[in-house]
């Protein structure tokens, strides 16, 4: 799916690259091996194939399954390799296992295998598998469906496959028998022990035993009851296989013709949506012609892809509740997703809504006339809830239910998006209420549910997507901002939206300033151009006159290209062939923690110090989050992570006032859940400012292991600055020239505990229970350290004074 | 020579590539073809070839020719190349030239010259340079000799080429022509005059002309009588060409067995000058067999080679006056060469001198019954006179002589670094005084005469150098500190030196790390096996106890290994297999500024933020002096250099204050010339901190352009600091520990004009002469971003407080 991660395991016994040894005396093998079947592996190898959900633990099961069946297969062979979806939440997984007393020599990837299992029924509608299945192998598929069902259910073309190519065909409800074991949607151990059942590729006995080992050592600290749990779930997953007599009628089956809707009329998007989007995304991405991509030869892919995925993969979603809300937006401004929005609509606008859209009358001056709603996106919903965690009103505006109860509220959402016209509202657009009111062009981005990165972009995009350049480096943002085929970052209705590209991890600071000065070029060519123009008068005279203000240089462009069209000259018809250059843009360079402190802290260095007019935004997440947890110059003390595994011993990177030492570049710390105005103050401040500028945003994460959920993300940030973990602040050189103090500290002094607030997260709490010893010197550590580095912020506001 | 520049000239009517198109009406070649030698390219391309001396002009001379020939030669193709030697003074430079009417595709060598010059007489006996003329092609050699005087001088293989192959061979005084009219050491308007004629490449009376235009456009503003001089050097240079009636005996020539002196007895040392450096420094070092690196394939080169080149390329000397000297030592301390030391001898040591060995009664208590002396090497001088203008005696201890007038003093020097031995001194020896009665391992570096960096690393090395290990990032410090096949870095008389390397410009604090840690991973061990061993108490105990101390720990180190040799055990010889390692070690990362504050920062502030025992040495040029002074974010505002050809507009990077936020790094800055006493302390306490140290110390360049030349560098150094140009201070976060400030200011609030003080730079005063307006308005900047420092760092101090 465009971005993969690859994974090899290491056993006890590596004996040569990534095939790895395995150890223990074991039975034959049992499963039938058609070893000419093509891309198979020489005679006495087993290759099995397993689909799964990015949550659902397929994978983890797998790996156990390798190291299980290592302890029974001593001197044989073992292959893994575990491909994953680049979205963050709801993607899917793909196993590949090999097995087998001869040395494995084949690439990673199975496509005939013994044996193949879809852990999730859903995908029998999206994914070809059966067809990997060699005839007369196996396939097994997690479901609840008889017979009948099946052939109701089951597609044409896996029902003819099976039934012509004698395949084994098996289904276990391991999704009922979770719910009634108490699992809930933990299918993981019951779909292993149907594994190790259907191939006997280690005798069953031994299997269950050492399964049973593995959920005492996996799940030990979470006490007996969860053994249990885990322990009936093998039990079960051995008991409920059932074999589905294949009706002999499936060789003939065949399907009424499926109509996909695509919600757009633009038909570029159309297009490679068809083309492009949908195969891929189907993981047929490898069928694709050379020709699907005529036209667009040079990588450019249309913007809004992601708006038609309508993924519906939330479990719950948000419902609006007129009567409690006061109309904030906050609810919008934290959505990751861009999937909860406020709208102000007309009373005609209300006239041709669908029936039963919901809405409330609108508080403000000037806004008597108008109707305010909030509208949900429930199939773009990752349910994370941070929009109820978020609202302040006095009883909750928004509740948790179920998406099936929901589902009506699509097509209101959608009439809003596609209807509601902007208007003059009395909100500042640089207000945290006016900004929301704006199209997010980034919308519906595969991150984490609750995940505290895409709202800074959402808003920047929110504030200036219309004439904006985004340089992203590698990391979460780059796979949430733009994971082929899917791309997020949107436009308007006039067609306008964020230019965004990705670069390397390690030059993409670099990276936006060639961006900037490309654009830099052209447009200083025109104004020379423009200069020497001898008719537009006063349109020229008001576009050079706001050269270097981005918004009212985007009016004047406006004006200016408007008159170089009704102009004839042969002047404003040079011009006019570049006229995308025209207008002052707003350059954006995105990027996580390991880039900006670590790996591509040279080139921001170097960028910042040029005193060129680019943005650069940091989400900060104190740990490379993209890639699993590793320790970053952003990470604090104590903090666990990868390379750091008993606690980070030295300070977290002084990022902010290293960039300050520059004196002309605007810094700013800000976290948006702590203080919704200073956030949007601090973006639009850099955005204004012409020269450098760079905002570090803090973003809880996954990774961090936030007690109570990703739900609490904003909570998260509130209270890290409540307890002095995280302070706010804005450097802003202008004041200087005005004899003003140019450094703000705007979070104030401690109120909470720095301890308790570590102990929320497992990425410190675990470091307790591990290293108690080393927990205690390093969370004394970290706290002075914090104080002292709120004690030195308070002495540089008066050293700039 | 190991390491090479290239350059390509560009013309105005650039065709392909490196091959440069030339212009204007042309007569035909008159040169003797020969195409059919071998590497010629095709009919109707000549080719020539130039050997110079470094700053005789001999290259700068060609590019003007092929200028000349570009404006008279329209459609005509050129080509140029530059082989510049790495030593930084006294090089060899090799220029490349071919011009035809056909496209010339050669590479960039002419090993088949239709024409060479050799500009320098002594390179006779140096280089094969006549072997490159085809047979009938023209020879042309810089010399005061007749023919009689040629027999006598020239190599008996040079004389049997030219007599046996035809060469026209040609003559010209260059050095007494360019003395009679006044023009000092410049010959290159005599031989390029002398080209022009023998080679009749253009008609001879186009040739004069644009030569005396060029020098009018080159030396305008230097003044009419410069002009003058140079026509008359082109006149001179027609003029006086003779031609050289080739006896026929040269056929015959024999020369008598000659015979090389190398003064040492180290055994490594002599096979390596022998088999490679002599070769090598000869051009031959094409022709080695890989025989000749048997046993060092890894690499290695011995060190201490740079002692046996004894180049004497100086004109004048310094000479010591015993009645004049306080004995201070600051002349040692400043010379960037190594090539003037004090010795403190005992009476014997005197009375086994050589005769005529000066010295006088040493001063200091203790010292009563030793003599002192100061001693030069005068075939190692580069004639500088930093050491004379750093002498603070009320009438100067020193003063400069011709070369030949002290070549008696060699053996002088020669006998005291063999003789005498290391005494206790009454002066600590990390005391400027006391640092320079220890042998500096860096000796005769082959860096810029007067160059500010040297002597930084030479007094690193008097203090830890027995100790030492030193990565050196790409740029100057690379080229004189270890140019192959030279090797500067050496040994004392145990034997014991820096180990020295050079890695990649943009990843040297890591590769400084690597060495580090690889170190200490084996010396883990090491104290792991010794903590438990069961012998050798007392030696064991004083090693454990002075682990972190590099002095004590060396000498701790010293009496383990003599205990574990004594016995017999089987865990003393296992520890004793990795001796080396035992002791605490000095880890050096030495760079310029181009590495430290641009391409490798991100290393730098990464090796830094680990926290771990490794020391960064930045030698501060403000500018990439190595590649010819292109700007660095070191580069201060209003300063002129590559890039920033109209002054640099943003100020300099704050590196030390950026290394300061971490709170846990020692930072300093030092200027030497301003401070020995502080220079030497902050190297002291940089080393003896057991985690990250960075020192930045000014060093003026060549770059610079100083009035007065670099005989004055280190006064500059002191001036810099004296106008709050330059600032010295100390940061030592052991302080902090103690209650007391860490940050130390230690340079005084500025006294003298730093307007004044830039002034005396050509790299500031260009700019003035080039853009007055923009050079108003920078050096303002400047001045005020200077005192602004200034009064930051008093803040600082305060906030440290």
């Amino acid at each position: 799916n465009g971005f993969a991660v690859f994974e090899n395991l290491k056993l006890d016994k590596p004996k040569n690259g990534f095939t790895v040894g395995i150890n223990d005396d074991v039975t034959n093998l049992s499963l039938p091996l058609d070893t000419n079947a093509p891309n198979t592996t020489p005679d006495g190898i087993v290759s099995c194939k397993f689909w799964g959900l990015g949550a659902d633990g397929t994978v983890g099961a797998n790996k156990n399954s390798i190291k299980i069946i290592g302890e029974h297969r001593k001197d044989d062979y073992a292959q893994a390799y575990f491909a994953y979806d680049s979205k963050k939440s709801g993607g899917v997984t793909v196993s590949h296992l090999r097995f087998g007393d001869k040395l494995i020599k084949s690439t990673y990837l199975v496509s005939k295998a013994d044996f193949v299992a879809c852990h999730n029924p859903s995908y029998v509608h999206k994914y070809e598998m059966v067809q990997d299945v060699k005839p007369g192998g196996t396939f097994l598929l997690n479901c609840a469906w008889d017979v009948n069902e099946l052939t109701e259910h089951l597609p044409a073309d896996m029902k003819q496959y099976i039934a012509k190519n004698n395949i084994k065909f098996y289904t276990i409800d391991g999704i009922g028998l979770a719910k009634e074991i108490g699992l809930g949607g933990r299918i993981n151990m019951i779909l292993q022990a149907a594994f190790f059942k259907l191939t006997g590729i280690i005798p069953i006995d031994k299997a269950i035993e050492s399964m049973k080992k593995a959920v005492v050592d996996t799940y030990g600290k979470k006490g007996d009851k969860v053994i249990a749990m885990n322990h009936q779930a093998i039990d079960a997953g051995i008991a409920n296989v059932k074999e589905v007599k294949v009706p002999a009628e499936w060789a003939d089956a065949k399907d009424a013709p499926k109509e996909i809707v695509l919600d757009t009329d633009r038909e570029d998007l159309l297009k490679f949506a068809k083309n492009i989007m949908i195969p891929a995304n189907n993981q047929l991405g490898d069928r694709l012609p050379v020709s699907a991509f005529k036209g667009i030869e040079d990588g450019t892919f249309p913007q809004g892809l992601a708006a038609l995925e309508k993924r519906g993969v939330a479990v719950d979603v948000p419902a609006w509740i007129p009567e409690n809300c006061i109309q904030c937006g906050q609810c919008s401004l934290v959505c990751p997703h861009a999937a909860i929005r406020p709208y102000a609509l007309s009373e005609d606008e209300i006239g041709k809504a669908p029936e039963g859209y919901k809405s409330k009358k609108m508080i403000g001056k000037g806004c008597e006339n108008l109707k305010f709603a909030i509208n949900v996106s429930v199939n773009d919903c990752l349910g994370c809830g941070v929009c109820i965690t978020a609202c302040p009103a006095k009883v909750k505006a928004l509740q948790m239910q179920p998406i099936e109860t929901q589902q009506g509220e699509q097509k209101n959402f959608d009439y809003a998006v596609k209807n509601v016209s902007d208007k003059e509202l009395p909100f500042n657009v640089d207000s945290v209420k006016g900004s929301q009111f704006k199209k997010p062009l980034l919308e519906f981005s595969g991150a984490c549910a609750g995940c505290g990165e895409p709202a800074y972009a959402k808003l920047i995009t929110q504030l200036f997507g219309d004439r904006m350049y985004i340089a992203n480096a590698t990391g979460c943002s780059s796979i949430w901002g733009g994971s082929a085929p899917s791309t997020p970052y949107t436009v308007n209705k006039q067609g306008k939206g964020p230019a965004w590209a990705n670069s390397l991890f390690e030059d993409n600071a670099e990276y936006g300033l060639g961006i900037y000065l490309g654009q830099k070029a052209i447009r200083e060519k025109l104004i020379e151009k423009i200069r020497s123009l001898s008719c537009c008068d006063a349109e020229r005279d008001e576009y050079l006159a706001t050269l270097d203000d981005g918004k009212k240089n985007t009016e004047a462009t406006k004006k200016l290209v408007e008159a170089l069209e009704k102009c004839s000259c042969p002047d404003c018809a040079e011009i006019l062939k570049e006229k995308d250059y025209l207008s002052k843009k707003s350059i954006w360079i995105f990027g996580g923690d390991g880039w900006a402190y670590d790996i591509g802290f040279g080139g921001l260095d170097h960028v910042i110090a040029s005193g060129e007019d680019v943005n650069i935004f940091v989400f900060d997440t104190e740990v490379y989050s993209n890639t699993g947890g590793q320790a970053s110059k952003s990470s604090q003390i104590g903090q666990v992570a990868q390379f750091a595994a008993a606690g980070k011993r030295t300070s977290k990177k002084e990022l902010a006032q290293i960039a300050m030492s520059y004196g002309y570049a605007y810094v700013a710390q800000v976290g948006l859940g702590a203080d919704y105005n200073q956030t949007v103050k601090a973006i639009a401040e850099a955005e204004s400012y012409h020269g450098p500028s760079l905002v570090i945003g803090y973003a809880p994460c996954i990774n961090h292991g936030l007690k109570g959920g990703m739900t609490n993300s904003q909570i998260e940030v509130k209270n890290a600055v409540a307890a002095g973990y995280w302070h706010t602040f804005r450097f802003d050189p202008r004041l200087k020239k005005d004899g003003k103090n140019p450094f703000q500290l705007d979070s104030k002094a401690p109120t909470t505990s720095y301890k308790d607030f570590i102990q929320n997260e497992v990425r410190y709490s675990s470091l307790e229970r591990q290293f108690p010893e080393k927990a205690k010197e390093l969370f004394e550590n970290a706290e002075k350290a914090a104080a002292a580095k709120y004690d030195k912020l308070q002495k540089l506001s008066k050293l700039y004074e």
